[in-house]
């Protein structure tokens, strides 16, 4: 999964704006479902965001072309955690630990094998 | 309506992201319904921008104090126009006119009174 | 030009927020810039916004791939008209009529030749 | 601090995207200079964040009004740790733990006592 970085994700500082890390991340989640042909929201089950550690190591500048690799920590019944890294050219200059926990309505609830299926194949 | 220009909002170019401005008066636009008592979605109808049309005048910068003033240009049956400018002291750096069309689910209704309640009284 | 729809351009409504079609068609322009191997910025030069105008036809929603594609209307000694359409599966959604000038510093200034190649080739 | 919650900050959920809550945070941070009538900008030094904690009690909806509270953790030589909250009607539904370091240019430097008025006033 590949992003450029557009005007839009930087600041006056010339840099990508802290939290558009966060957004390239979920892009990267969300794509996951889409290239299995599936959706992040299925029969009323999807996934919010319960606790998260990002670290910032290098800037990100306009034009860039990001890679966002994700792999999974841990699955458990209601939620899972994700490593995701985002690299310029091989370096790493963001790493996020993001756990996830599935929502019917609004809910938790036991991960449906719909969405397992997807992380199973992620596992490290 | 007033808002402050947070690092958020500009980009590289060290001045606001112009799409920004059209956030900026839709924030004006639901103060409008919040200020009532009221809020923009009702039973299942709330509005969406069928067409605009934005002059950009000046710059706005981080810190800037904009303010926002909404007048109605036009009430039909399932859309109303509004003229919307953004000020930085007195001064007019940014205007939009802007048409909103009534839903309901997702057709285009009548606007019913508990909107048009709202309106009546920013009428120019 | 293709941009994929994901959680963070929606909102409740659960279609596009209004002013990420801009950010799409922004997206667009900068990335004619990077496909000829260029900067949209090049020594103190860029373009800013002057006036837009933007007709929604149809909603987007989440997963929807979009494609954005951007003519040249007009060219003058220091601004240029382009008229951007986003469509999905082959059917218009969106329409934008955009005017940028061109800053030198924050001073209007005639179109470096740099700029003007790329939007030569994109004429109509 | 408060916020509003506008559509902009909504997903298709119907609650507030989850790195906008670290858009609230930045929003309040730059408050804390703003009321001083200083700048986050100062003399070529600004802050930048190295890493952060997040934590997701309860969504936040559309209209709802927040409040950010900013406490000082830990200020070092060139870094500082904040603890922000973000409060609904005095419940606490998001909890932020940042640290931000002074980059004078690029690189980090002990952080000026033009910045440093503020944040001591915010000590715990």
């Amino acid at each position: 999964m590949k992003v450029r970085v557009y005007y839009e994700d930087t600041d006056l500082g010339g840099v990508v704006y802290h939290s558009k890390y966060l957004n390239f991340c979920e892009r990267a989640r969300s794509e996951l479902f889409f290239e299995k042909g599936k959706s992040p929201v299925w029969q009323d089950h999807h996934f919010v965001v319960q606790k998260l550690e990002a670290i910032y190591h290098k800037p990100a500048f306009l034009g860039d072309i990001l890679e966002i690799k994700t792999n999974v920590v841990k699955i458990k019944r209601t939620n899972l955690t994700l490593l995701q890294t985002i690299q310029r050219e091989g370096e790493t200059i963001f790493e996020l630990t993001v756990t996830l926990v599935c929502l019917k309505g609004n809910k938790p609830t036991r991960i449906p094998h719909y969405f397992l299926e997807i992380f199973d194949e992620n596992h490290l």
